[in-house]
């Protein structure tokens, strides 16, 4: 075999061991009993020993070094080409920093655990204290050459960003967004909408059922957090959950539609090599915002969405439901927040992460910065940090550099939507009926067959032909702040 | 680290790999979309190939070396001997017979589910005769000095066991079970019981919570075919099927739990080990076939079951059901065989698996082989293929000697029960109450505390005081064939 065979089998057995873990997770989460919880974890400590090990063993240098001097076609050399960025990475990472790594993201995170329980930020100190440092010496060996550690811990989640750019783009919709806020609250709708859960879940299934969602390749389950695994061609699976007394259901349903329908849009011929998953966390999340934001939320499809909760049992009008789906509420809790304010919740956890990762903030100091920047973006008091700096999970687990994908997508997908729109012309009417083709169409050939062939700046200026700006999202939120027919 | 340390992190890292392949093939069985099938293959095939690399690994011979030279406890002992056995075994077969077998079995399946469908033997023919003799090969490489090709495939399932020892059980069966036939089948009910399926799925649920079966640690599915998934500590998983008009409902789910109780009940201190799973095929069965067997179609519990059922919408005597679930009715199908003539079933199948890998049968003359024994063990003449040689999979997908241990599991179910039954007096005031407990804990402390630090011969023995015979099944049976009041 040559380098390159070999090579391609390494990817496809990487490639398989990811499927892997990436099912042992969603049965964790669906179907596991509760006591399966400590053997699960021995099962994917050793999965992910194993493809840790594999992906940086020494002979995968050795094919790159023969396939690199190998004429090679276009798919080959983008095949070489990320085989090479993501062994060299994994090289620079020493076992033991990788084992401290993967232990201090489980302590971490169940002392987080413990003390958002007991609302009590000290009780959490030293675990963050010791993730902002592994972060800090783990970023600085993956970074590469002139990169600030901050961006080496980018890279993991989407590469090839620049903390620069984050700190111009974060900061525009820092001035921008606030303003919007108070208008924009008195404009939504002063109550939630009691919709039962049985008659929830009867209008999601029609609803993905519309938007092809059928057992022959999908599942639709039921957890605690909405999430969406990726299996295999073929099989996908979202789930979603239901509370009485609020819609999230329908908004959750068609934000994991969108993660996969990018992961089965990628091109077959990408299946089992390196670049046969999705490019970056912000081109994924920005998949998940546009049938969030630009299709749920959006008034045609409201009257789609009303007929399906008609159907099952819960008459209402459909501007009623498009006013609580867009309604603007300020919150403490991001996972909460709705499509205006979202963006504000991430840019505090930019600004927090950044400074810690460079050392210009203490983990004492923490709890003081959010609630100063809390003040300033959204003008709320923090009660207490448990509705505070301990609400996310992200630090605890060791995860720096991951919250900016979460606003990065919310741009991002604006700015798709324009560029689709001035291309297939407005999809109201399309919505209205159900008619969902031509966006899935223009989304597989303008983002999601790449997969990992092209990162997400260059994704983003190639699919919509300007680079990443604020002012799509801009011009989608604006109408928020505006009285409502 | 030690050559003993080394050793028992590959033994928990190859226990993983087995765990995470066993929950792969539960999920494709229960829960994975149909279009998923062939990302899952290839998930399998990764983890069958990483296992066997690692299983037949140069450093383990280092490390069972060093080992072997070292001051040891008795665990210790017991892990690096079967450490030795397995990696031996799995030396003696050089890579590419490995791939070729997997290769083989693969086609091999759908060639034989081909053939089955259109009824036509010469289909299969190839498929089959390239299976026998990749298992003779295979069989004389693993078989070890002295033993045969056929004693070396036994071993995969039934490690030690003989050939002329089965050849002596199975005679001794085949000339004493056809002539209880006759009258059992003049005792039984002439009817089947019409139980509406959701009488079944309630009442199938309510036995198993008597028996300890609750969500915090098991999950009770449905599959096309009854399996039992052990995917670690705290995470057992059972299926069984539901059709109109049969209580096998009943039956295979309490089969299943025996399975299910055989590997919860392993010494915790085996976990992650090479001992940590059932000793054999033929222990395994025997566990589920004393549930089967003993408990359920035991009169008293049958009254319990009554219960149940009546609970669930569908009152019965308890006498009925009992003579329902005791009924003898020959059959050309082994699934679908009643207590008494199922091991006649796996009598002829041994005897023709033997003779294929012997050489003294050909498989041109399988099909007239297996019409002669049919008339010669159960008096029936076949109509057809499908009804006759292509009925089952094993021999299609590769496995031969495996047909053994489920004729050996009733013989060892029967034995260990009386064995129980003399120590712990006789169940049947427990069994009318559901009061199970004082036969776990036997179990538990005779036969599934060891794991696989027991082989089957001296299992046997140690719990039951005598070595394995015929003569506590024929007890078994017997009452089988004699008119009840």
């Amino acid at each position: 075999m040559t380098g390159l065979q070999k090579l391609r089998e390494r990817t496809g057995e990487l490639s398989d061991l990811e499927s892997v873990q990436m099912l042992l997770g969603w049965d964790q989460l669906v179907m596991m009993p509760e006591e399966g919880a400590h053997a699960r974890s021995e099962q994917l400590g050793t999965l992910a020993r194993l493809n840790h090990e594999r992906a940086r063993d020494e002979q995968l240098g050795e094919w790159l070094a023969e396939a690199e001097d190998t004429e090679l076609d276009e798919l080959e050399r983008d095949i070489v080409r990320v085989a090479r960025r993501d062994w060299d990475r994994a090289r620079r990472v020493p076992e033991e920093l990788a084992a401290e790594l993967a232990r201090a993201a489980v302590e971490g995170q169940q002392r987080w655990q413990a003390a958002r329980e007991a609302n009590d930020f000290a009780m959490f100190a030293p675990a963050l204290e010791r993730n902002v440092q592994l972060a800090r010496e783990y970023g600085g060996r993956v970074a590469g050459d002139g990169l600030t550690p901050y961006e080496g811990l980018l890279g993991d989640y989407d590469f090839g960003l620049r903390a620069d750019e984050l700190r111009r783009l974060f900061g525009a919709l820092a001035d921008a967004l606030p303003p919007l806020v108070p208008e924009a609250e008195r404009c939504s709708p002063a109550h939630t909408l009691d919709v039962p859960v049985a008659s929830q879940q009867r209008a999601v299934a029609g609803t993905l059922a519309r938007l092809g969602v059928d057992r022959s390749s999908w599942r639709v389950d039921i957890s605690a957090h909405p999430f969406t695994a990726w299996i295999g061609r073929g099989d996908t699976r979202v789930t979603t959950r239901y509370s009485d007394g609020n819609v999230e259901s329908l908004l959750s349903s068609l934000h994991e539609y969108g993660h996969a329908l990018y992961e089965r849009q990628i091109d077959p011929a990408l299946t089992r090599t390196n670049l046969g998953r999705g490019t970056s966390m912000s081109i994924h999340e920005s998949q998940s915002k546009l049938w969030e934001n630009h299709v749920a939320r959006n008034a045609a499809f409201g009257e789609l969405l009303a007929g399906e909760l008609d159907a099952a049992g819960f008459p209402i009008a459909p501007a009623e439901l498009h006013a609580t789906m867009v309604g603007v509420e300020r919150s403490l809790i991001r996972v909460s927040a709705d499509a205006l304010t979202y963006p504000l919740h991430i840019i505090l956890r930019f600004e927090l992460e950044l400074a810690l990762v460079e050392g210009e903030l203490t983990v004492a100091d923490l709890p003081g910065a959010w609630r100063e920047g809390v003040r300033r973006l959204l003008g709320l008091e923090v009660p207490s940090d448990a509705l505070g700096s301990l609400q996310d999970v992200h630090w605890g687990a060791g995860s720096f550099g991951y919250f900016p994908s979460y606003a990065l997508g919310c741009l991002i997908a604006a700015q798709l939507w324009e560029a689709l729109e001035r291309e297939l012309g407005p999809r109201e009417e399309d919505l209205r009926r159900g008619e969902v083709e031509p966006i899935k169409a223009w989304l597989g050939e303008r983002v999601h067959r790449y997969g990992r062939r092209l990162d997400t700046t260059e994704l983003v200026e190639r699919a919509t032909g300007a680079p990443l700006s604020i002012d799509a999202f801009m011009r989608f939120v604006e109408p928020l702040a505006r009285p409502r027919p």
